[in-house]
């Protein structure tokens, strides 16, 4: 029986460690591929296309995006950024399960499209902890900490739209029960149709003795 | 943060093994409660009352159907056999994951009134494996054997009413497995609205600089 991928939606707060997290899931197994974004914006120095982003012209991208040809995308500083649909369909078919790290209103659209997709939701274990990581981090001034927590404040009021929401405390713990969640999606009827409508045809073969 | 216990309904074919994976799953993690039932039906000899069966006369059982003391039930032979409410509620508010071993209609009345119950569908992994096991007990008649299987194509067509679907060919694996669903059920943000009040309420406080 073939296995389909699933279209795994991973959002949370800034500071809540989805960047390690995703990187540890990736590296810990071997069922999943990372969505790549693409974006209009110019790569930077040592960036190369096809890793962190496809990079394309902005023709090419509104022309994507009326062929369908992109799952969601939002403009940020003038420049488009957004999801390739042809990618995540190619490693969904290969029966990888793809991760998309985007924000809430991305996430949304995602679900419109692909009801099938798992939305996970990245909490720290205290809004505390966050706010030690986030300064813990040395690079953000007062101003931006304080803007990060804003944000998430306002995230936080849309948790209940996401299918299951992840407490990162210890990573290799979390890494884990990302997993599981993932595996025990997998387990839904609707994701194996084809094997129980084959165990109903064998069953009926039994009874007429075939 | 208090944890409320998850009620775990849990169906399947006669010889897919539900049994040995019920008590390897209680052995094994200490989460699990299982529910007892309750009879109307004379106890065998050695059956002591409170361990597979709480033992109770017609009049006693009619009562507790009346005061909504039974969670569902059914007659069989011409007994009674049903769930207590009270047991159930107990360890699902001591937080244990509470375990029900019921057939389809029974998993359905259970779900009406405890929509937040996990319903579980044990498989084999084919039906020639399903009939295998039930030739291989050497205690059925052939005819017993078809009946089974009848039975078993009949519940069949129940299955998308489950929420997962669990296949058990290697009984270590699949306990794990069971337990994997139960905790990702854990997850859900309407399992931990308590959790994510509190973050909201914290991350304001934080804002307001309390």
């Amino acid at each position: 029986m073939e296995r389909k991928g699933i279209l795994l939606v991973v959002s949370g707060f800034s500071g809540a460690g989805k960047g390690t997290l995703m990187k540890s899931l990736v590296e810990s197994y071997d069922n999943y591929a990372l969505s790549i974004s693409m974006t209009t914006r110019k790569p930077r120095e040592g960036e190369e296309n096809g890793k962190a982003y496809f990079f394309v012209e902005e023709s090419v991208f509104l022309e994507k995006i009326k062929e369908e040809k992109v799952i969601e995308y939002a403009q940020y500083c003038g420049n488009y950024y957004g999801t390739p649909k042809e990618y995540v369909e190619e490693m969904l078919h290969q029966g990888k399960d793809v991760i998309l790290e985007i924000e809430i209103q991305g996430a949304l659209k995602v679900k419109e499209k692909y009801p099938d997709a798992l939305l996970l939701f990245v909490m720290p274990p205290s809004a505390e902890e966050l706010k030690r990581r986030l300064v813990g981090r040395g690079t953000e001034t007062e101003e931006v900490i304080s803007q990060r927590l804003l944000r998430a404040s306002e995230e936080a009021e849309g948790i209940e739209a996401y299918d299951y929401i992840l407490i990162n405390d210890k990573l290799e713990d979390c890494v884990k029960e990302l997993h599981n969640l993932v595996m025990a999606a997998h387990n839904t009827p609707d994701r194996n149709q084809e094997f129980i409508n084959h165990i109903r045809k064998e069953l009926k073969g039994l009874l007429k003795g075939e």
